[in-house]
């Protein structure tokens, strides 16, 4: 497929899961194709933000037909780099990451979980779900040994930038962290800190926002 | 303090929880005051920026002095309502609840958690960390009875929509759903969809951006 020789803009990048999953629940509606109005409909956008979103990549769509479902859903996942394999590694096997481990999206082909690390003693040497928990002393040997390509961090503040460090010296290409705090690290890793605190005190401020004199 | 009378953007907004807890960490440090260029490289943004972002709230620096680092902390958090009490509930008492129970940041001062709530009869009469699982069936009533203003939902996909149905029938303020798919809301509950699977493909979308051909 023909796509324009762009950047693409980072607000369109983060709108591109949302459609991949909207796409995908028509699919298991067995809707095959659908009007950039129609989607716009059921995602919250106008018909031009949705044809401007994909014409970005070169546009999809056919005037009069819309856009083929299945097609779409496809080029987007594999836009979204979901059409190849990841090898994984989750770092703190608390509730969170079990919950991560457990989420539906990451537990999909292509995500390979290969193992769980902590530093607690009565986790360490048990298995979730087929997942082996190690000593956390084990994990940068064993990020460099199997060629994992990203490590989940779901440790406390207090530890995830030394977590950072360790799966930096082994060759990680992307961290995805769930700590509370931003991490910083060497400009070729990729680096997406997921900031629950953001979206709660975004939350509370919308909940105060008419009370608010500004 | 005077404000102006001017609507604050989304994007604003959403960088406020980032002031807040940056400046969270300066107190920590000891750091009583700072300029508009210290604070922008530690937070990665540029001085004019922090300079127009808090100019939006009436502006809190001093030519030549810089910012309060407390006046500022308190202010902000003051603008996102982080000075006042909600009453929540999580529901959905699995890995994902326990740990949104225990994250930081939610368990501070303000967010005070009544009450658990699941389907399954292993975990129900339960209790973690003083906080008592309830049946799912009790949710409504506990909800309108207690005045709960926050219902955050951790449950699968399949029923977090009907979840959703419940606290709005018990006169929930604000849902924060954790549950991989938007939820439908009347327009006056305020509503955050936490997509963690959008940060991942994020992620993935950025891994793979130098070979993408666009």
């Amino acid at each position: 497929m023909q796509r324009n020789s762009i950047k693409v803009s980072m607000a369109v990048v983060r709108r591109l899961p949302k459609y991949h999953r909207y796409l995908g629940e028509l699919i298991e509606n067995d809707v095959n194709r659908i009007s950039s109005k129609e989607l716009g409909k059921i995602m919250g956008l106008t018909a031009s933000q949705i044809r401007q979103d994909l014409n970005c990549f070169g546009g999809f769509g056919q005037q009069g037909y819309g856009y083929n479902v299945n097609d779409l859903y496809k080029e987007i996942g594999s836009i979204l780099g979901l059409n190849r394999e990841y090898k994984t590694v989750i770092v703190g096997a608390g509730n969170l990451g079990q919950a991560i481990s457990n989420y539906e999206g990451f537990r999909r082909e292509g995500f390979k979980l290969l193992a769980m690390f902590d530093v607690n003693p009565r986790l360490v040497g048990n298995t979730i779900r087929d997942i082996k928990i190690h000593d956390i002393m084990e994990l940068e040997d064993f990020v460099r040994d199997n060629g994992v390509n990203i490590g989940i961090i779901c440790v406390p503040k207090s530890s995830s930038q030394e977590i950072a460090d360790i799966l930096v010296r082994a060759n990680i290409r992307a961290l995805w962290n769930f700590a509370p705090n931003d991490v910083n690290v060497p400009d070729n890793i990729i680096i997406e800190n997921v900031s629950i605190n953001e979206s709660l005190y975004t939350l509370t401020y919308l909940m105060n926002e008419d009370n608010l004199d500004i």
